[in-house]
Order: structure tokens, then sequence, then C-alpha cells
């Protein structure tokens, strides 16, 4: 059973935890605007010797960006290494792949763009591929030209998705030999309006994986990379780390597979419900409470 | 067992089928280049007194143009009630939807927004719906306006498939009273080029159904609006009629599942294997052979 925080198992937290690792959006900010006692129970986890790291699949920013909107925001991170982005992992991870030689075609934004360029990995694709209306018949007849040496396909949340660049991804992925990668598999992002619902790069990973009829690697959570990343290259030892999450499916399935404790905030995307009567089992989180400004309200109680 | 097409099989055919249903891409014709044989094949058929009727999944056109490809081709199928296309069962099943009001958003091309419009059902979304590339920006804010009063959601092969198309499908699915149809589920149109890899409707349907957490009522092949429209429709009585196909996914399973017989030629996409050794019970035709031409090379022995 998840359990609510209370005081005693705070204190527990205090004692046993050694590494906090927050998801973003739903938990410190929603879009733009920062969720309420965030930034002090940031700083209470602080003052408590407690490592904080901002953990997000959204890929469309790399770490700097981040750094950069915790300034802003009021939020007490101030290094890169306090931020892991699937950006960031994807261009680590396949920096590391051995006998890695060619080019990655991208579907994704500059933020994506950034982090491999500053991983030195080869890749192209970002930005507008529409064929010119003049052009366009009803129909699906294609102009493209594919590349050659491309060792990988990597689908990231990507604004100018286009049916050029569905032929593409599909064409490349032809070729057995080319990996098919993916940042998240996110179906949506918080929307700060009710109406609109703001697809993901699920959505897009979905189509492509569809067209293809491959699965891809996905490097965020609640999959493996995202967690070596934490765990190697930030030296995060998982036993004295706990995820807190606002998404049961990513957050807390990425704590338990990975062997950290979890706890659910209500900020976000879950409900009670989800809390108390999470659909399966590897959604259960260990604690749950209405948001990070709990931790304040039971220190200062 | 699926058995290979022969002489006495061929015979028990003319005596036991009224009405052959023929798939057309991988069938009659690849692109816009006939099939050898099939012209031939068709000629056959008709003059042994059968009804022939092309079957298709692709909603880029209506059964007018369809009329007109055929001419174009040399196949003698010279009336409307010859052709049955996605885009026109689409149309026809969300006429005679009973107390119907509103709007259906569609994403879809020009020929599906013809057969809507003939069929005096209002629709809106097909053309670009891209965002200025200035006012872009690298992140998943959006600037679209919903419309009212829309009561469907219908997502077919769209060559302008974009961002804002996907918010706007996913949004208007966030209404649950909205209902969400797919012209077909196809992953990939047949190909001219080998390095070329043409994504279908089916991953856009993936993509919105995958944001909006719907599943979709899927029109075409091999799901039973179609048949309902064939049988309706077209008068076609299901136990004189055979299906002739080059996928079994779609094609075999149409017959299987609505009580027709069922053809596998080797023409389009399939191959021996699939025929010999199928994945699914669904998937075994009754028959197969390597084109329609084995028809008249039989008839001709």
């Amino acid at each position: 059973m998840s359990v609510p925080l209370n005081r005693k198992s705070l204190q527990y937290l205090w004692n046993s935890i050694d590494c906090f690792l927050l998801d973003c959006d739903g938990v410190v900010w929603r879009g733009n605007i920062p969720i309420p006692g965030a930034a002090a129970a940031i700083d209470l986890m602080k003052r408590n010797g407690k490592r904080v790291i901002l953990v997000t699949n959204n890929s469309t920013k790399g770490p700097p960006q981040y750094v950069e909107k915790c300034r802003r925001l009021g939020i007490s991170v101030s290094t890169q290494n306090d931020i892991v982005t699937s950006s960031r992992v994807a261009s680590i991870y396949l920096k590391n792949m051995p006998n890695r030689t060619g080019k990655v075609y991208v579907l994704g934004g500059q933020g994506l763009g950034s982090e491999l360029k500053a991983a030195n990995v080869e890749h192209f694709g970002i930005g507008p591929d529409y064929t010119d209306k003049q052009t366009v018949l009803d129909d699906q007849s294609v102009d493209v030209q594919l590349e050659s040496n491309v060792f990988a396909v990597l689908v990231g949340f990507d604004r100018y998705i286009c049916y050029n660049k569905l032929v593409k991804a599909a064409s490349y992925l032809k070729n057995e030999k080319c990996l098919f990668f993916a940042t998240n598999d996110d179906a949506f992002f918080p929307s700060e309006s009710s109406q609109i619902a703001l697809p993901g790069a699920g959505c897009i990973v979905q189509a492509v994986s569809y067209s293809s009829q491959r699965m891809p690697v996905v490097l965020g959570k609640p999959h493996t990379p995202m967690f070596e990343y934490v765990r190697d290259e930030l030296k995060v030892d998982p036993k004295r780390a706990m995820m807190i999450g606002d998404w049961p499916p990513t957050d807390i399935r990425f704590a338990k597979r990975n062997g950290m404790a979890s706890m659910l905030v209500l900020s976000g995307n879950a409900t009670l419900e989800d809390a108390q009567k999470p659909k399966e089992q590897e959604m259960m989180a260990d604690f749950y409470c209405n948001s990070l400004k709990t931790l304040c309200d039971l220190e200062n109680v």
C-alpha cells in the first residue's frame, strides 16, 4: 500500500535517502509556472544535506536550458549535473556506443540537436521538411532523398513532424541494421489549458514504429538507459535514492524497475485514486502527498 | 490448408461465386502500373457472368477517381458501384448515423473531402495547417483555435500531417462524446521503390490514438463497416462472394471475419510463405495463386 507522507515517514526519508530525483512538469513547475512550495521543498532537501536532481523526459531542451529555467523560476538547481533530460541521455548513449560510424537521422527539435552536437554525434533532419504546397499531389507520392551511412533513427518530440519525415524514418528503418531509438514514449505534455491536448514524443514514436513494424529502444523514463545515466554518469546509488513524480506509468515505474524508493505527488497528472488504487503493482508508489509543499508543511508542524 | 488454385477449384469458383471482390494495389495494379493479366482475368470473370467489385482501403480518392483510373489502365470497371473505397464507406457511414448533428474534423486529403461533401457530411480540416516557420517556438507551444460543435474526428491518410493537426485531433477527442473514426489502419502503401517506405493512414491513426488514449472505430478492411457497405449498399451476398487480395492481415481477414471465400495472390505484398504458413488462422486463404493471370492460364489449358 502506498502511504500518505507523514512526519514519521518524512523522518525516515531524511535518514535513508541521499538523493531526490524530481520529475519536472507537474512536480516542480507546470509549463512556465512554478508549483507553489516546490522551490522551498528543494531548499529544505538541500538544508538536510540531500542531493536534488531534476529528471525529465522532455527532449526539447538540454540541461543548459533547464539550468536557465530554474534560475528564472527561483529553483535552486545550479549545474548541468543537477539536470537529466532525455535529450542528454540520448546523446551520451549514442556517443558511448562502441564501433559507431555514420549519422543519425533525427526527428526532434533544436534542443536535442544541441545535445547531440555537444556529444559529437553526427546527425541531420532537425527543422522543417515540408514539401512545397504547390508540388504536393493529394496522394502518397513523395520526393525525398535518402542519405547514405545512416546507422540509427532517433525519434523525439518534433514540432515540425510531417509526412516527409515519416517517410524518411520508415525508409531508413527498412534496413535491419539501422538502429531505432526514441528519447521517450510519453503520450502527451501537461497542458496549461483544459481544452488543448498536447501530443508528446510517444505519438510520433508510435507512427514511426507502426510504419516500420519495429520497436524502438526507448531511452527516457521508465526505461533503463535513463537510469543507467543517473547511476553511472551522475554516480547516484539507487538504494539511497527516491524518485518523486506525478505520473505513475513513467515516474513510479522508473523507480520500481530500478530499485529506487518512490513518491507520487498530486500536483500534476495523478489523482488520489492513482495513489490509493494504482492499476498495476509497478505503479504503486511507496509514499504519496499533495505536492512537494507537503514536505515543508510536515517539517514545520 | 490454403490450396493452390487449379483447374478443378477454378471450376468450383465459377459454380459457387457470384461476385469477386478485388483489392486494388498489389492485385489489379501496383501504383500506376497494371499488373500483367489482371485486366484479362477481370474480363474472364465477366464473361462467366460474375460481378467484379474493386475494394480498397486507400482513402485518398473516391470511386469517381478510380473509375477514371480503371479506364486509363484498361480495366473494365465502369461504374461507381463497381468500386468501394474507405473514403466512400466513411462518408456513407457518417451520413447514415442517426441523430447526427455538427461537424467532423478530418485528417485526410481532397479525395476524402469530396466524398464527405457528396454525402452532405459537414467537415473541416483538409489541407495544410502548418504554423508559420517564423512563429514556431522549438517547444510544445501551439496556437490553435478549436471549433465548436465537432461530433467526430475522422482520421485517414493525410499528406499534410503536422503537429497542429495532431493537437486538434487529440483536443477534440478529450471530449468523451466526440466520436473517433479511422478510414483504415494500413501501416503502409505498396511502394514502387525498394528503398522508400510509404507510411499509411494507420500510422497517423496510431499517433492520434496514443495521444488521446482512445481507440477508433476503423471503417476499412478487415473491419465490419466496409463489409456492411458491400452487403447492404451493393447488395452482395457474402455466401456467394470471394475476396481476392495480396495482404493477409487485411484482405484475408476481411473475408474470414465476414463469411466470404478468400484467395491470396502473390503479385503484391504476400510471399509464398504467407500463403502456405500463415501466422494466424484468420489469415489462411482458401486458395492462393501467383496473380490474377493464373485464372486465365488455367482457363486456357
